[in-house]
């Protein structure tokens, strides 16, 4: 028996996106009914390196298919300009559920792209003006790219705006794409009256306002994963429909969480998470609805979500690399191993 | 840049045991010191597969060296029989500290077996009698095999007494062993009567009281890792002094659980944490001990000094298979993944 290793470019061959926000849309509506376990991620603060780790386990169960999995993940501001790294690696072992046998382990650092992502075109789906055409970004670093991609597969986007204070990240993002879409670097102003707006940057002090936004945007807040991470003014956040991922990882590190430390913003500022708007317990946009806002935390299900996809497909296409890592040892039954 | 698969075999061989055993002693240190980072354990109940998981990392501070992993681990009854696989599998992700890189993922089932063999060497280090030269055992599984290898370095061990209701793997023990030691299978009272016990079994009645005991012997109470789990009876918990390898673990799932769950043990019965007597806060076994106890559940920190010892002698013997895992995708300073 064999454990299938998935690197990061075989993860990224069978990160079918359709299928992906599919399954994220379902990992959302399992959390809403109870199907899932979901223990809070574990912090491991690491100042001495200027890093951490964070260990997210959970299972999901979808009612059609149910996984289980960790994932393993850091965050090294570090490593991009001293050692040619990703400043978040990850790693995912996807586990049967049977024997807990471990299926696959596969590189985390793309899951954890796509899945966010993913996330972001859930959103999108139920909280963007049905009639979504214009897409804005702000900040053009790797996350921009993945946000484009699955927001385009939830609608039909043909223009982009891309603001980033690196001019020269912003035109590789619209090198990238000037073949697909009517795409340009633009401000924050131009990007935000796009219908739809994602905010990828790390900043802890807001550079989103009411000024900056169209009357109907809807605003992807993924940035924030951290205590003091703040993009969108508290204007803003008072003023909009706001949907959250989930209230304990939101009011900590999300979006909303210097605010809500502050007691700017309270639970009568929430409307709901986004689990609940899938199941259709709470409605999506309405025609009432001025500016919507999605603060995206990230959460475990959704890393599992995605690895069942890239698992499931990279059975088919016969990816990845088997290994026996579980010993052959004979065992018996009822011997006890603490 | 490769990481390092170490299969069941290739982390059995490059587990010195010696090495391992001080390793796991300088964990308790640390522990004691708190130089370590260590999250409670997550689980993950699955009553509908009879299983669960349990995602366990941890960072430790030796002073010499540092260290952090991961374990995903799990207890799944009908794997043996009905799979032909161990209860317990168990995969470690084994991390670089500057960048968070996964140095090494490594077959967890035998780090598990080595570590908790390595925690009871210490505890029989320090709490035995020092002219011990008799071991005990109840119960015949795996992890008894690790018990009498690892007990058999801290102290000059000659005659093995084993006791298992299933006579044919008591005798399986008898004849791996008996080149080697003065072995023979036996009642449970013959085997508390050595100077060192080790219980192993996943039983919920206590099957150990004070009369299969030796005055002085010292108990490793090994097999209580979850709620309900009772090996040793409370007479010999009460009257013995009953050193813990961490409060929170053992009073929720260690051998002291149920007496706790109780009422018949509380804060005055215990002794101290195993981390207090390496370090010297608090003093090992004194003339005037008698029994003594070492209620066992594992620590995070323990697979983290094992992982240790493994990846470092896997590096001198060139063992282990590189694999490619993190994907090559270029990336740049001040990007933002969520």
């Amino acid at each position: 028996m064999e454990t299938v290793l998935l690197n990061g470019d075989d993860v990224e061959a069978n990160a079918q996106l359709d299928e992906m926000i599919d399954a994220v849309e379902e990992a959302f509506a399992a959390y809403a009914r109870g199907d899932v376990q979901m223990p809070a991620k574990s912090y491991i603060d690491l100042p001495q390196y200027n890093g951490d780790f964070r260990s997210m386990p959970a299972y999901m169960d979808a009612g059609e298919w149910d996984a289980a999995a960790v994932k393993w993940v850091n965050v090294h501001p570090d490593n991009p300009t001293e050692h040619g790294l990703p400043t978040v690696l990850g790693t995912v072992i996807y586990s049967d559920l049977e024997t807990a046998y471990p299926l696959s382990i596969m590189d985390g650092t793309v899951i954890t792209e796509k899945r966010t992502g993913a996330a972001a075109a859930v959103a999108t789906d139920y909280l963007a003006v049905e009639d979504a055409t214009s897409l804005g970004l702000v900040g053009a670093g790797v996350q921009s790219y993945t946000q484009l991609e699955a927001i385009a597969r939830v609608r039909p986007i043909e223009e982009v705006v891309v603001s980033d204070i690196d001019e020269e990240r912003a035109e590789r993002f619209v090198t990238a794409f000037e073949g697909r879409f009517d795409v340009r670097s633009g401000t924050i102003r131009e990007a935000g009256h796009c219908d739809v707006l994602s905010t990828v940057t790390p900043l802890e002090e807001p550079i989103v306002g009411l000024a900056d936004l169209g009357e109907q945007t809807h605003i992807n807040a993924i940035g924030a994963d951290a205590a003091g991470k703040h993009e969108i003014g508290d204007q803003v956040l008072r003023a909009a429909k706001l949907v959250i991922d989930d209230y304990e990882q939101c009011t900590h590190s999300g979006e909303i969480n210097v605010p809500w430390s502050e007691g700017v913003l309270d639970d009568d500022d929430l409307y709901g998470e986004l689990g609940d708007i899938v199941t259709g317990d709470q409605e999506a946009r309405t025609e009432a609805d001025g500016v919507t806002v999605f603060d995206s935390t990230g959460l475990a299900i959704q890393d599992v979500a995605a690895a069942h996809v890239v698992y499931e497909r990279a059975r088919e296409s016969g990816d990845g690399y088997g290994f026996e890592l579980v010993s052959s040892l004979a065992t018996e039954p009822g011997e006890q191993v603490e």
